[in-house]
């Protein structure tokens, strides 16, 4: 009989759920490499000031920290909507946003409101592969929507998909992440269309990446759909990975709706501090934005300038290929982390994903893919 | 139709899971109030000697910010079993210690594991309410096993529930939350092995106010019991609930299992940064916890002086009643409000809850109860 004392070696020999006997927990290896391009961090630290400012914030929240934490983070999400209101151009308030700590929890506080058991969720992938996981976390059923060979969403097919599986939530990742391209604001329009016309169905627009697109974000669309949410982290574009906050905006009642499930004091007042210092900062912030996007480009042009198929980017990120040779995408891999430069193995076969870095980080890169490039030609 | 334009005014218009609907966010009354004694806080600030060192931690761990924290939380998890080591006497290691924000997310990761859609927890009420909210949110059915009227587990009729109900999960509450009252040790030994004898089953003792209890910790238990886990949090006896640190001390499959559902880099750098400076300060911490045990010991005593009824505490915090006459314990809760005092009504006819403050505070809230009988009385 299990149970008895001693017989418990791994996790299989305990009661956990079936679906996940055999798994292994999501991340990217952590290496100690020189040149670490394999998780789309933004490669500029904060600014000193920014720095002070975050210890300042801390300071003062810690001397009350015997105190839960505002619950429902006023201060943070209403200068979160001032920033969106101010770039977007679309008026928001406090009461269309929330946060919590990370996307990822954002996205599973969705996924119990508006999935979970015996509901489903759609996302045409490759894409972010959290939301998968998040959909197996929260007991949603997941289902592959398509994508086409080029990573574009093939709207013919996502519509049919959406009338046959009738999902509870679809999610939209633009600019997609793993390959970069952003969904084209008729797409997604589409899309939500699509789906209100089979039943009431949550469509989340994930963000993530949307500072550094070319075109504009969708979160003016929230107006008028109230099964719209849209998503966004301080990871990327305020280079604030180590501190886990991600928000969404909606309809009021979204927001309210995601209350009932969220963990009541979930945003630590460390967290809620140190996010309400970097918002301070956030002209600073979008000025790294600025030169990540130049080196992005730059990343595209000498990658295809190489031989290289890149696909088109509107994220801090790249998608290259083809590997189809010996090994493929995983021997590439390999062979560049061996020139010290550490990319992004997706499991999406013949392709990797590169951040953009400093322009010294994506020199390194580009000198370990050329030399790549050589070998593989020779 | 649902879904089109303009119709959405509240949460029950939108596709919510069914058993939201009606619903209320889970949190107490946060009031202005001169006296807060209803959220089981420590009422001790943070040292100022810690405040500046969790300013310094922050400082360092901000210039690092755009990276993603320590997925695994290495040196937190390895000081936090330290501490349990050196408070225990038992040796616990990296290994066997896990970490989220606020115990309330290790309990959600446990049930993600453990529990989830056709599954089951059962805990004895009353007791943490949260524990039946994160089933719910988990998708985990909640079974609510039987106390006795003084508060205490009656080990034959919770044995028959564990019989009848075959529950995945069991959640031992001890000292108990809103009672007060510990499990004695020999009660939780019986209700893990009668778990057991029915299918492998996890047990989860909550040990949140062990700090301030009589007795021991079980935490010495897990030896050979790899089903039984135990819970802790930062938010009560390191004065800390500002920093929603929770961590949990189990078998290392346990630990390992978690992982499949923790989100990925879960744990902010802020709050690993801040968690780590609080352990540097845990003498200091543990001296208030003294503080707060007499001064809990002195509630329960003059509570019994003025003639209250009194659960026997090992927490920071006395339930005290009752309250039977016009509008029982709702009315007196509204009555010691009047006076600028507020506790807890946790909806168990004829009971409060009032947290152990400072001795000033403690002397206020003894007021108001005395003036209360005297009018009750009268």
């Amino acid at each position: 009989m299990e149970g008895t004392r001693g017989q418990v070696t791994g996790i299989d020999d305990l009661p956990v759920r079936d679906e996940l006997r055999g798994k292994s927990p999501y991340g990217a290896p952590q290496l100690d490499v020189p040149v670490r391009l394999n998780t789309n961090e933004n490669p500029y630290p904060l600014p000193d000031a920014l720095v002070e400012r975050i210890a300042e914030r801390v300071r003062e929240a810690a001397r009350h920290l015997n105190r839960y934490p505002d619950r429902d983070a006023v201060e943070l999400r209403t200068r979160l909507a001032a920033y969106l209101t101010d770039t977007t151009g679309h008026e928001v308030s406090l009461a269309d946003v929330w946060a919590a700590n990370g996307s990822n929890e954002v996205i599973q506080q969705l996924l119990q409101t508006f999935g979970g058991p015996g509901r489903t969720a759609i996302g045409f992938e490759p894409s972010y592969s959290m939301h998968a996981l998040i959909a197996r976390g929260t007991g949603t059923g997941w289902i592959s929507g398509p994508r086409r060979p080029d990573f574009t969403i093939d709207l013919p097919a996502a519509e049919r998909a959406l009338a046959e599986h009738r999902p509870d939530v679809v999610f939209i990742t633009t600019p997609n992440n793993p390959t970069g391209n952003a969904v084209p604001r008729e797409t997604v329009l589409a899309l939500y269309d699509a789906a209100q016309a089979v039943k009431p169905t949550m469509v989340i627009v994930d963000e993530a990446y949307v500072e550094f697109s070319h075109g504009a974000s969708l979160l003016p669309l929230i107006e008028g759909r109230p099964h719209l949410v849209v998503s966004r982290t301080m990871s990327k574009a305020f280079g604030a990975a180590g501190l886990r906050l991600g928000y969404l905006a909606a309809h009021p009642a979204v927001v309210d709706a995601v209350q009932l499930v969220r963990l009541p004091y979930h945003l630590s007042a460390v967290t809620q501090a140190t996010a309400l210092a970097a918002l301070e900062h956030t002209d600073t912030l979008l000025g790294y934005v600025e030169q990540l996007k130049s080196e992005r480009d730059r990343l595209v042009a000498e990658l295809r300038a190489i031989g290289y198929r890149v696909v088109e980017s509107d994220a801090n990120f790249v998608q290259f290929g083809l590997f189809d040779g010996a090994g493929g995408s995983h021997a590439a891999w390999l062979r560049i982390l061996d020139r010290g430069v550490l990319v992004r193995d997706n499991g999406i076969p013949g392709w990797l994903r590169v951040s953009a870095g400093t322009p010294a980080e994506n020199d390194a890169f580009l000198d370990a893919v050329r030399e790549l490039k050589k070998e593989q030609s020779a």
